[in-house]
Protein backbone atom coordinates (compact mmCIF):
# COMPACT_ATOMS: atom_id res chain seq x y z
CA UNK A 1 0.00 0.00 0.00
CA UNK A 2 1.71 3.28 -1.30
CA UNK A 3 2.17 6.49 1.18
CA UNK A 4 0.69 9.65 0.85
CA UNK A 5 3.88 10.69 0.06
CA UNK A 6 4.19 8.29 -2.61
CA UNK A 7 0.94 8.90 -3.97
CA UNK A 8 1.77 12.67 -3.82
CA UNK A 9 4.87 12.34 -5.80
CA UNK A 10 3.37 10.04 -8.74
CA UNK A 11 0.35 12.77 -9.29
CA UNK A 12 -2.08 10.38 -7.77
CA UNK A 13 -5.17 11.45 -5.17
CA UNK A 14 -3.29 11.83 -2.04
CA UNK A 15 -3.87 13.36 1.63
CA UNK A 16 -1.86 16.15 2.61
CA UNK A 17 -2.80 16.01 6.04
CA UNK A 18 -0.74 12.47 6.55
CA UNK A 19 1.59 12.90 9.64
CA UNK A 20 4.81 12.22 7.21
CA UNK A 21 3.39 15.24 5.02
CA UNK A 22 2.84 17.67 7.85
CA UNK A 23 6.39 16.84 9.52
CA UNK A 24 8.12 17.49 5.90
CA UNK A 25 6.29 20.58 5.67
CA UNK A 26 7.53 21.82 9.43
CA UNK A 27 10.60 21.19 8.34
CA UNK A 28 10.81 23.52 5.46
CA UNK A 29 8.54 26.41 8.08
CA UNK A 30 11.74 25.83 10.36
CA UNK A 31 14.56 26.72 7.59
CA UNK A 32 12.60 29.16 6.32
CA UNK A 33 12.28 31.04 9.89
CA UNK A 34 15.68 30.75 10.08
CA UNK A 35 16.37 31.84 6.50
CA UNK A 36 14.49 35.03 7.09
CA UNK A 37 16.77 35.89 9.94
CA UNK A 38 20.26 34.93 8.62
CA UNK A 39 19.50 36.51 5.38
CA UNK A 40 22.28 39.12 5.15
CA UNK A 41 25.15 36.24 5.88
CA UNK A 42 26.09 34.99 2.63
CA UNK A 43 27.33 31.64 4.28
CA UNK A 44 24.41 31.26 6.20
CA UNK A 45 21.95 32.05 3.38
CA UNK A 46 24.06 29.74 1.23
CA UNK A 47 23.84 26.74 3.70
CA UNK A 48 20.06 27.19 4.10
CA UNK A 49 19.39 27.51 0.70
CA UNK A 50 21.15 24.28 0.21
CA UNK A 51 19.02 22.77 3.35
CA UNK A 52 15.58 24.16 1.60
CA UNK A 53 16.16 23.34 -2.15
CA UNK A 54 18.75 20.07 -1.57
CA UNK A 55 20.20 20.98 -4.81
CA UNK A 56 21.32 24.35 -5.85
CA UNK A 57 24.95 26.19 -6.31
CA UNK A 58 26.16 29.77 -5.17
CA UNK A 59 24.17 31.14 -8.48
CA UNK A 60 20.34 30.39 -6.51
CA UNK A 61 19.31 33.23 -4.96
CA UNK A 62 15.86 33.61 -2.80
CA UNK A 63 15.02 36.55 -1.38
CA UNK A 64 12.54 36.32 1.35
CA UNK A 65 9.66 36.01 2.92
CA UNK A 66 8.69 33.06 0.67
CA UNK A 67 6.21 30.03 1.07
CA UNK A 68 7.02 26.62 -0.41
CA UNK A 69 5.23 23.34 0.66
CA UNK A 70 8.23 21.50 0.72
CA UNK A 71 11.47 22.50 -0.98
CA UNK A 72 12.58 19.17 -1.88
CA UNK A 73 10.62 19.28 -5.34
CA UNK A 74 12.27 22.55 -6.25
CA UNK A 75 15.31 21.88 -8.90
CA UNK A 76 17.02 25.11 -10.14
CA UNK A 77 19.27 25.66 -13.02
CA UNK A 78 22.28 27.83 -12.58
CA UNK A 79 21.80 31.10 -12.37
CA UNK A 80 18.07 31.47 -10.70
CA UNK A 81 16.57 34.29 -8.98
CA UNK A 82 13.40 34.43 -7.29
CA UNK A 83 12.46 37.88 -5.64
CA UNK A 84 10.17 38.55 -2.40
CA UNK A 85 6.70 37.26 -1.75
CA UNK A 86 7.32 34.23 -4.43
CA UNK A 87 5.03 31.03 -3.78
CA UNK A 88 5.62 27.53 -4.80
CA UNK A 89 3.44 25.06 -4.01
CA UNK A 90 5.56 22.45 -5.15
CA UNK A 91 3.82 18.71 -4.26
CA UNK A 92 5.48 18.05 -7.24
CA UNK A 93 8.71 18.49 -8.85
CA UNK A 94 9.07 22.20 -9.98
CA UNK A 95 11.99 22.41 -13.05
CA UNK A 96 13.78 25.41 -13.68
CA UNK A 97 16.64 25.68 -16.72
CA UNK A 98 19.51 27.99 -16.22
CA UNK A 99 19.12 31.70 -16.17
CA UNK A 100 15.23 31.77 -14.99
CA UNK A 101 14.28 34.74 -12.94
CA UNK A 102 10.91 35.30 -10.94
CA UNK A 103 9.55 38.62 -10.16
CA UNK A 104 8.10 39.32 -6.68
CA UNK A 105 4.84 37.70 -5.62
CA UNK A 106 5.08 34.88 -8.20
CA UNK A 107 3.12 32.25 -7.51
CA UNK A 108 3.98 28.76 -8.88
CA UNK A 109 1.12 26.07 -8.39
CA UNK A 110 1.62 22.18 -9.15
CA UNK A 111 -1.23 21.11 -6.53
CA UNK A 112 -4.84 21.29 -7.65
CA UNK A 113 -8.19 19.89 -5.58
CA UNK A 114 -11.41 18.23 -6.95
CA UNK A 115 -13.65 19.95 -9.10
CA UNK A 116 -16.82 17.89 -7.53
CA UNK A 117 -17.52 19.41 -3.65
CA UNK A 118 -17.74 16.59 -2.01
CA UNK A 119 -14.62 15.16 -2.92
CA UNK A 120 -12.89 18.22 -2.60
CA UNK A 121 -14.04 18.50 1.23
CA UNK A 122 -12.15 15.55 2.14
CA UNK A 123 -9.25 17.62 1.11
CA UNK A 124 -7.99 14.86 -0.77
CA UNK A 125 -5.64 16.74 -3.40
CA UNK A 126 -2.99 15.81 -6.69
CA UNK A 127 -0.70 17.55 -8.02
CA UNK A 128 1.03 18.13 -11.99
CA UNK A 129 4.77 18.88 -12.23
CA UNK A 130 6.05 22.34 -14.08
CA UNK A 131 8.51 22.89 -16.41
CA UNK A 132 9.91 26.55 -16.90
CA UNK A 133 13.01 26.31 -19.73
CA UNK A 134 16.28 28.10 -19.78
CA UNK A 135 16.28 32.06 -19.85
CA UNK A 136 12.36 32.53 -18.66
CA UNK A 137 11.59 35.72 -16.72
CA UNK A 138 8.63 35.50 -14.95
CA UNK A 139 6.95 38.66 -14.02
CA UNK A 140 6.10 40.26 -10.83
CA UNK A 141 2.55 38.84 -9.34
CA UNK A 142 2.33 36.20 -12.37
CA UNK A 143 0.40 32.57 -11.92
CA UNK A 144 1.55 29.67 -13.21
CA UNK A 145 -1.07 26.61 -12.97
CA UNK A 146 -0.12 23.58 -12.53
CA UNK A 147 0.92 20.90 -15.12
CA UNK A 148 2.34 23.89 -17.51
CA UNK A 149 5.11 23.81 -19.08
CA UNK A 150 7.23 27.53 -20.37
CA UNK A 151 9.36 27.49 -23.19
CA UNK A 152 12.89 28.89 -23.02
CA UNK A 153 13.30 32.08 -23.61
CA UNK A 154 9.80 33.28 -22.80
CA UNK A 155 8.63 36.29 -20.95
CA UNK A 156 5.48 36.25 -18.82
CA UNK A 157 4.57 39.80 -17.84
CA UNK A 158 3.82 40.99 -14.70
CA UNK A 159 0.35 39.85 -13.43
CA UNK A 160 -0.40 37.48 -16.58
CA UNK A 161 -1.86 33.93 -15.27
CA UNK A 162 -0.76 31.40 -17.28
CA UNK A 163 -3.62 28.87 -17.90
CA UNK A 164 -2.15 26.71 -21.35
CA UNK A 165 1.52 26.02 -22.28
CA UNK A 166 3.73 28.95 -22.84
CA UNK A 167 6.18 28.22 -26.30
CA UNK A 168 9.37 29.09 -26.63
CA UNK A 169 10.73 33.16 -27.45
CA UNK A 170 7.28 34.73 -27.24
CA UNK A 171 5.92 37.34 -24.59
CA UNK A 172 2.52 36.06 -22.86
CA UNK A 173 0.22 38.50 -20.79
CA UNK A 174 -3.18 39.00 -19.28
CA UNK A 175 -5.37 37.11 -17.51
CA UNK A 176 -5.71 34.46 -18.97
CA UNK A 177 -2.69 34.95 -20.56
CA UNK A 178 -2.30 34.74 -24.28
CA UNK A 179 0.50 35.93 -26.90
CA UNK A 180 1.72 39.39 -27.41
CA UNK A 181 4.85 39.57 -28.92
CA UNK A 182 7.15 36.95 -30.47
CA UNK A 183 10.56 37.51 -30.07
CA UNK A 184 13.10 37.80 -33.10
CA UNK A 185 16.15 36.93 -31.02
CA UNK A 186 19.04 37.87 -32.72
CA UNK A 187 22.13 36.88 -31.20
CA UNK A 188 24.90 38.08 -32.67
CA UNK A 189 27.54 38.59 -29.76
CA UNK A 190 30.44 39.50 -32.52
CA UNK B 1 -22.94 59.57 19.60
CA UNK B 2 -21.60 56.26 18.67
CA UNK B 3 -17.99 55.39 18.63
CA UNK B 4 -15.87 54.84 15.09
CA UNK B 5 -16.00 51.14 16.02
CA UNK B 6 -19.72 51.01 16.20
CA UNK B 7 -20.00 52.84 13.22
CA UNK B 8 -17.66 50.66 11.52
CA UNK B 9 -19.69 47.59 12.32
CA UNK B 10 -22.81 49.44 11.00
CA UNK B 11 -21.07 49.69 7.80
CA UNK B 12 -21.28 53.34 8.04
CA UNK B 13 -18.42 56.32 7.34
CA UNK B 14 -15.81 56.42 10.54
CA UNK B 15 -12.30 56.93 11.14
CA UNK B 16 -9.93 54.05 11.32
CA UNK B 17 -7.76 56.13 12.51
CA UNK B 18 -9.46 56.51 15.75
CA UNK B 19 -7.23 55.32 19.06
CA UNK B 20 -9.66 52.01 20.51
CA UNK B 21 -9.48 50.60 16.36
CA UNK B 22 -5.76 50.95 16.53
CA UNK B 23 -5.42 49.71 19.45
CA UNK B 24 -7.58 46.55 18.44
CA UNK B 25 -4.59 46.51 14.78
CA UNK B 26 -1.93 46.22 17.13
CA UNK B 27 -3.52 43.53 19.55
CA UNK B 28 -4.24 41.74 16.24
CA UNK B 29 -0.26 41.95 14.99
CA UNK B 30 1.33 41.09 18.13
CA UNK B 31 -0.49 38.03 17.84
CA UNK B 32 0.33 37.60 14.83
CA UNK B 33 3.93 37.89 15.12
CA UNK B 34 3.47 35.26 17.91
CA UNK B 35 1.65 32.68 15.43
CA UNK B 36 4.49 33.22 13.05
CA UNK B 37 7.05 31.85 15.86
CA UNK B 38 4.98 29.05 17.04
CA UNK B 39 3.43 27.27 14.25
CA UNK B 40 5.14 24.28 13.98
CA UNK B 41 3.62 23.73 17.47
CA UNK B 42 -0.17 22.73 17.04
CA UNK B 43 -1.24 23.64 20.87
CA UNK B 44 0.13 26.86 20.54
CA UNK B 45 -1.21 27.41 17.06
CA UNK B 46 -4.55 26.58 18.23
CA UNK B 47 -4.40 28.61 20.70
CA UNK B 48 -2.96 31.38 19.05
CA UNK B 49 -5.75 30.51 15.87
CA UNK B 50 -8.59 31.20 18.92
CA UNK B 51 -6.80 34.13 20.49
CA UNK B 52 -6.83 35.92 16.46
CA UNK B 53 -10.38 35.05 15.72
CA UNK B 54 -12.01 34.49 18.62
CA UNK B 55 -14.00 31.47 17.31
CA UNK B 56 -12.70 28.35 15.15
CA UNK B 57 -11.84 24.62 16.28
CA UNK B 58 -9.51 22.27 15.66
CA UNK B 59 -10.00 22.07 12.06
CA UNK B 60 -9.29 25.86 11.12
CA UNK B 61 -6.07 26.15 9.65
CA UNK B 62 -4.31 29.52 8.72
CA UNK B 63 -0.59 28.95 7.07
CA UNK B 64 1.68 31.91 8.05
CA UNK B 65 2.34 34.54 6.74
CA UNK B 66 -1.34 36.21 6.92
CA UNK B 67 -2.41 39.72 7.50
CA UNK B 68 -5.60 40.74 8.95
CA UNK B 69 -6.82 44.14 10.35
CA UNK B 70 -8.68 42.42 13.24
CA UNK B 71 -9.38 39.11 13.02
CA UNK B 72 -12.52 39.12 15.30
CA UNK B 73 -14.85 39.93 12.17
CA UNK B 74 -13.52 36.79 10.62
CA UNK B 75 -15.82 33.67 11.29
CA UNK B 76 -15.43 30.50 10.06
CA UNK B 77 -17.36 26.86 9.54
CA UNK B 78 -15.58 23.37 10.04
CA UNK B 79 -12.75 22.36 8.08
CA UNK B 80 -11.55 26.29 7.45
CA UNK B 81 -7.96 26.21 5.31
CA UNK B 82 -6.16 29.71 4.24
CA UNK B 83 -2.92 29.30 2.10
CA UNK B 84 0.00 31.79 3.03
CA UNK B 85 0.44 35.36 1.77
CA UNK B 86 -3.33 35.54 2.52
CA UNK B 87 -5.11 38.91 3.05
CA UNK B 88 -8.72 39.65 5.32
CA UNK B 89 -9.40 43.45 5.84
CA UNK B 90 -12.13 42.51 8.22
CA UNK B 91 -13.90 45.62 9.28
CA UNK B 92 -16.96 43.89 8.96
CA UNK B 93 -17.77 40.86 9.02
CA UNK B 94 -16.48 38.00 6.47
CA UNK B 95 -18.51 34.85 7.30
CA UNK B 96 -17.27 31.41 5.33
CA UNK B 97 -19.66 28.50 5.69
CA UNK B 98 -17.64 25.07 5.66
CA UNK B 99 -15.20 22.90 3.93
CA UNK B 100 -14.15 26.59 2.78
CA UNK B 101 -10.44 26.56 0.92
CA UNK B 102 -8.24 29.62 0.19
CA UNK B 103 -5.32 29.54 -1.93
CA UNK B 104 -2.26 31.37 -1.56
CA UNK B 105 -2.16 35.03 -1.85
CA UNK B 106 -5.97 35.23 -1.47
CA UNK B 107 -7.09 38.61 -1.16
CA UNK B 108 -10.65 39.41 0.88
CA UNK B 109 -11.59 43.22 1.27
CA UNK B 110 -14.39 44.40 3.16
CA UNK B 111 -13.19 47.78 3.41
CA UNK B 112 -13.80 50.69 0.61
CA UNK B 113 -13.28 54.28 0.40
CA UNK B 114 -15.38 57.42 -1.11
CA UNK B 115 -14.42 57.75 -5.16
CA UNK B 116 -14.73 61.70 -4.07
CA UNK B 117 -10.77 62.48 -3.46
CA UNK B 118 -11.06 65.57 -1.27
CA UNK B 119 -13.40 63.17 0.86
CA UNK B 120 -10.91 59.89 0.46
CA UNK B 121 -7.82 62.52 1.41
CA UNK B 122 -9.85 62.44 5.26
CA UNK B 123 -9.32 59.35 5.48
CA UNK B 124 -12.85 58.47 6.14
CA UNK B 125 -13.71 54.90 5.07
CA UNK B 126 -16.60 52.23 5.19
CA UNK B 127 -16.86 48.32 4.56
CA UNK B 128 -19.11 46.10 3.33
CA UNK B 129 -19.66 42.55 4.89
CA UNK B 130 -18.65 39.32 2.52
CA UNK B 131 -20.04 35.59 2.60
CA UNK B 132 -18.73 32.63 1.33
CA UNK B 133 -20.96 29.39 1.09
CA UNK B 134 -20.15 26.11 1.99
CA UNK B 135 -17.30 23.96 -0.08
CA UNK B 136 -16.26 26.99 -1.86
CA UNK B 137 -12.79 27.04 -3.33
CA UNK B 138 -10.84 30.14 -4.07
CA UNK B 139 -7.73 30.03 -6.22
CA UNK B 140 -4.63 31.66 -5.29
CA UNK B 141 -3.96 35.15 -6.07
CA UNK B 142 -7.84 35.81 -6.04
CA UNK B 143 -9.39 39.02 -5.30
CA UNK B 144 -13.08 39.03 -3.58
CA UNK B 145 -14.23 43.14 -3.20
CA UNK B 146 -16.79 44.29 -0.74
CA UNK B 147 -20.14 43.15 -0.12
CA UNK B 148 -19.49 39.86 -2.21
CA UNK B 149 -21.63 36.79 -1.44
CA UNK B 150 -19.88 33.89 -3.28
CA UNK B 151 -22.65 30.65 -3.25
CA UNK B 152 -21.80 27.25 -2.05
CA UNK B 153 -19.98 24.90 -3.91
CA UNK B 154 -18.68 28.07 -6.48
CA UNK B 155 -14.90 27.78 -7.38
CA UNK B 156 -12.71 31.10 -7.92
CA UNK B 157 -10.08 30.07 -10.47
CA UNK B 158 -6.92 31.51 -9.62
CA UNK B 159 -6.25 35.24 -10.27
CA UNK B 160 -9.77 35.79 -10.39
CA UNK B 161 -11.28 39.07 -9.39
CA UNK B 162 -14.61 38.88 -8.01
CA UNK B 163 -16.84 42.13 -8.61
CA UNK B 164 -20.08 40.68 -8.89
CA UNK B 165 -21.55 37.76 -6.41
CA UNK B 166 -21.12 34.53 -7.74
CA UNK B 167 -24.18 32.08 -7.61
CA UNK B 168 -23.24 28.50 -6.57
CA UNK B 169 -22.08 25.58 -8.33
CA UNK B 170 -20.05 26.96 -11.19
CA UNK B 171 -16.45 28.01 -11.75
CA UNK B 172 -15.70 31.91 -12.35
CA UNK B 173 -11.94 33.08 -13.51
CA UNK B 174 -10.66 36.40 -14.93
CA UNK B 175 -10.71 39.90 -14.42
CA UNK B 176 -13.01 40.59 -13.51
CA UNK B 177 -14.04 37.10 -12.79
CA UNK B 178 -16.89 35.85 -15.15
CA UNK B 179 -18.47 32.12 -15.15
CA UNK B 180 -16.58 29.78 -17.53
CA UNK B 181 -18.29 26.41 -16.40
CA UNK B 182 -21.26 25.35 -14.46
CA UNK B 183 -20.65 22.38 -12.36
CA UNK B 184 -22.59 19.37 -12.84
CA UNK B 185 -22.49 18.32 -9.37
CA UNK B 186 -23.56 14.40 -9.34
CA UNK B 187 -23.63 13.46 -5.60
CA UNK B 188 -23.84 9.80 -5.84
CA UNK B 189 -21.37 8.19 -2.58
CA UNK B 190 -23.07 4.99 -2.52
CA UNK C 1 33.81 55.47 -15.30
CA UNK C 2 30.84 55.68 -13.66
CA UNK C 3 29.43 53.39 -10.80
CA UNK C 4 26.44 50.78 -11.00
CA UNK C 5 25.02 52.77 -8.50
CA UNK C 6 25.67 55.86 -10.70
CA UNK C 7 24.55 54.18 -13.61
CA UNK C 8 21.08 52.88 -12.02
CA UNK C 9 20.27 55.69 -10.91
CA UNK C 10 20.65 57.44 -14.68
CA UNK C 11 17.94 54.95 -15.90
CA UNK C 12 21.02 53.15 -17.59
CA UNK C 13 22.03 49.68 -17.75
CA UNK C 14 23.59 48.56 -14.81
CA UNK C 15 24.51 45.50 -12.36
CA UNK C 16 22.13 44.88 -9.52
CA UNK C 17 24.86 42.37 -8.55
CA UNK C 18 27.39 45.12 -7.75
CA UNK C 19 28.66 44.78 -4.00
CA UNK C 20 27.95 48.86 -2.93
CA UNK C 21 24.07 47.74 -4.46
CA UNK C 22 24.31 44.41 -2.13
CA UNK C 23 25.27 45.69 1.03
CA UNK C 24 22.77 48.59 0.49
CA UNK C 25 20.25 46.21 -0.13
CA UNK C 26 20.94 44.30 3.07
CA UNK C 27 20.84 47.54 4.72
CA UNK C 28 17.34 47.69 3.93
CA UNK C 29 16.16 44.22 4.63
CA UNK C 30 18.19 44.51 8.27
CA UNK C 31 15.85 47.83 9.06
CA UNK C 32 12.81 45.98 8.06
CA UNK C 33 13.45 43.21 10.00
CA UNK C 34 13.69 45.67 12.87
CA UNK C 35 10.56 47.73 11.63
CA UNK C 36 7.80 44.16 11.73
CA UNK C 37 9.51 43.77 15.33
CA UNK C 38 8.81 46.86 16.77
CA UNK C 39 6.02 47.98 14.30
CA UNK C 40 3.16 48.02 17.40
CA UNK C 41 5.48 51.17 19.43
CA UNK C 42 4.85 54.37 17.71
CA UNK C 43 7.89 55.96 18.07
CA UNK C 44 10.07 53.46 16.67
CA UNK C 45 8.13 52.71 13.98
CA UNK C 46 8.87 56.73 12.74
CA UNK C 47 12.21 56.21 13.84
CA UNK C 48 12.65 52.73 11.41
CA UNK C 49 10.04 54.78 8.66
CA UNK C 50 12.75 57.43 8.75
CA UNK C 51 15.65 55.12 8.85
CA UNK C 52 14.32 53.45 5.50
CA UNK C 53 12.61 55.99 3.53
CA UNK C 54 14.75 58.62 4.60
CA UNK C 55 12.42 61.30 3.95
CA UNK C 56 8.97 61.25 5.71
CA UNK C 57 6.96 62.97 8.37
CA UNK C 58 4.76 61.76 11.25
CA UNK C 59 1.86 60.80 8.66
CA UNK C 60 3.49 58.11 6.54
CA UNK C 61 2.07 54.89 7.32
CA UNK C 62 3.76 51.65 6.23
CA UNK C 63 1.72 48.44 7.45
CA UNK C 64 4.31 45.26 7.43
CA UNK C 65 5.36 43.09 5.88
CA UNK C 66 6.38 44.89 2.89
CA UNK C 67 9.71 44.76 0.55
CA UNK C 68 11.58 47.26 -1.02
CA UNK C 69 15.43 46.76 -2.72
CA UNK C 70 16.52 50.21 -1.13
CA UNK C 71 13.64 52.53 0.45
CA UNK C 72 15.80 55.63 -0.35
CA UNK C 73 13.84 56.35 -3.75
CA UNK C 74 10.95 56.21 -2.08
CA UNK C 75 9.52 59.94 -1.99
CA UNK C 76 6.30 60.46 0.05
CA UNK C 77 3.85 63.36 0.57
CA UNK C 78 1.87 64.03 3.34
CA UNK C 79 -0.78 61.51 4.61
CA UNK C 80 1.18 58.50 2.71
CA UNK C 81 -0.50 54.90 3.63
CA UNK C 82 1.09 51.43 2.42
CA UNK C 83 -1.12 48.34 3.47
CA UNK C 84 0.19 44.89 3.95
CA UNK C 85 2.53 42.73 1.70
CA UNK C 86 3.34 45.88 -0.48
CA UNK C 87 6.09 45.52 -2.47
CA UNK C 88 8.22 48.54 -4.59
CA UNK C 89 11.29 47.87 -6.55
CA UNK C 90 12.95 51.48 -5.99
CA UNK C 91 16.11 51.09 -8.62
CA UNK C 92 15.11 54.67 -9.79
CA UNK C 93 13.02 56.95 -8.00
CA UNK C 94 8.83 56.38 -7.23
CA UNK C 95 7.62 59.79 -6.25
CA UNK C 96 4.08 59.97 -4.25
CA UNK C 97 1.98 63.11 -3.84
CA UNK C 98 0.07 63.78 -0.91
CA UNK C 99 -3.00 61.98 0.36
CA UNK C 100 -1.96 58.26 -1.67
CA UNK C 101 -3.29 54.98 -0.49
CA UNK C 102 -1.87 52.15 -1.61
CA UNK C 103 -4.27 48.63 -0.76
CA UNK C 104 -2.20 45.45 0.38
CA UNK C 105 -0.07 43.44 -2.05
CA UNK C 106 0.17 46.55 -4.32
CA UNK C 107 3.20 46.43 -6.43
CA UNK C 108 5.40 48.86 -8.02
CA UNK C 109 8.29 47.91 -10.11
CA UNK C 110 10.84 50.72 -11.67
CA UNK C 111 12.97 48.05 -12.41
CA UNK C 112 12.92 46.01 -15.40
CA UNK C 113 15.34 43.29 -17.90
CA UNK C 114 16.12 43.30 -21.35
CA UNK C 115 13.87 41.10 -23.52
CA UNK C 116 17.12 39.49 -25.41
CA UNK C 117 17.84 36.16 -23.48
CA UNK C 118 21.65 36.66 -23.98
CA UNK C 119 21.82 40.23 -22.31
CA UNK C 120 19.37 38.86 -19.95
CA UNK C 121 21.12 35.88 -18.80
CA UNK C 122 24.25 37.98 -17.71
CA UNK C 123 21.97 40.01 -14.91
CA UNK C 124 22.17 43.37 -16.65
CA UNK C 125 19.09 45.49 -15.80
CA UNK C 126 17.75 49.42 -16.02
CA UNK C 127 14.59 51.41 -14.36
CA UNK C 128 12.13 54.34 -15.38
CA UNK C 129 10.71 56.24 -12.66
CA UNK C 130 7.25 55.94 -11.31
CA UNK C 131 5.24 59.24 -10.74
CA UNK C 132 1.91 58.78 -8.62
CA UNK C 133 0.04 62.39 -8.30
CA UNK C 134 -1.63 63.74 -5.25
CA UNK C 135 -5.09 62.27 -3.65
CA UNK C 136 -4.54 58.69 -5.72
CA UNK C 137 -6.31 55.01 -4.74
CA UNK C 138 -4.50 52.31 -5.85
CA UNK C 139 -6.27 49.44 -4.64
CA UNK C 140 -5.13 45.92 -3.01
CA UNK C 141 -3.07 43.47 -5.86
CA UNK C 142 -2.49 46.48 -8.31
CA UNK C 143 0.67 46.11 -10.22
CA UNK C 144 2.23 49.45 -11.50
CA UNK C 145 4.82 48.81 -14.12
CA UNK C 146 8.67 50.71 -14.80
CA UNK C 147 8.29 54.62 -16.68
CA UNK C 148 4.27 54.74 -15.43
CA UNK C 149 2.69 57.93 -14.47
CA UNK C 150 -0.54 58.03 -12.35
CA UNK C 151 -2.52 61.11 -12.31
CA UNK C 152 -4.01 63.32 -9.67
CA UNK C 153 -7.18 61.77 -8.16
CA UNK C 154 -7.01 58.76 -10.00
CA UNK C 155 -8.23 55.43 -8.51
CA UNK C 156 -6.61 51.74 -9.86
CA UNK C 157 -8.91 49.29 -9.14
CA UNK C 158 -8.07 46.11 -6.67
CA UNK C 159 -6.27 43.87 -9.53
CA UNK C 160 -5.02 46.50 -12.17
CA UNK C 161 -1.93 45.48 -14.17
CA UNK C 162 -1.42 49.15 -14.94
CA UNK C 163 0.61 49.30 -18.58
CA UNK C 164 0.25 53.01 -19.56
CA UNK C 165 -0.05 56.34 -18.22
CA UNK C 166 -3.28 57.05 -16.33
CA UNK C 167 -5.01 60.61 -16.43
CA UNK C 168 -5.96 62.34 -13.85
CA UNK C 169 -9.52 61.67 -11.92
CA UNK C 170 -10.71 58.60 -13.79
CA UNK C 171 -11.03 55.04 -12.55
CA UNK C 172 -8.84 52.50 -14.60
CA UNK C 173 -9.14 48.09 -14.12
CA UNK C 174 -8.13 45.03 -15.40
CA UNK C 175 -5.38 43.09 -16.95
CA UNK C 176 -3.98 45.90 -19.01
CA UNK C 177 -6.19 48.19 -17.05
CA UNK C 178 -8.35 49.89 -19.11
CA UNK C 179 -10.66 53.69 -17.71
CA UNK C 180 -13.94 52.04 -16.78
CA UNK C 181 -15.67 54.97 -15.37
CA UNK C 182 -14.59 59.11 -15.36
CA UNK C 183 -14.43 60.45 -11.86
CA UNK C 184 -17.01 63.68 -11.83
CA UNK C 185 -15.27 65.58 -9.76
CA UNK C 186 -17.81 67.96 -7.45
CA UNK C 187 -15.75 69.71 -4.83
CA UNK C 188 -18.23 71.80 -2.57
CA UNK C 189 -17.46 71.94 1.15
CA UNK C 190 -19.70 74.61 2.25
Amino acid sequence: MPSNKELMLAGELHFGSDPELVAERKHFYTLKLEYEQKFTDDGERQRLTQAILGQCDETTYLQPPFHFDYGYNIRVGRNFYMNGFGTILDCMPVMFGDNVMLGPHVQIYTVTHPLDPVARSSRIEYAKPIHVGNDVWIGGGAIILPGITIGEGAIVAAGGVVTRDVPPNVVVAGNPARIIKRLDVKIDLK
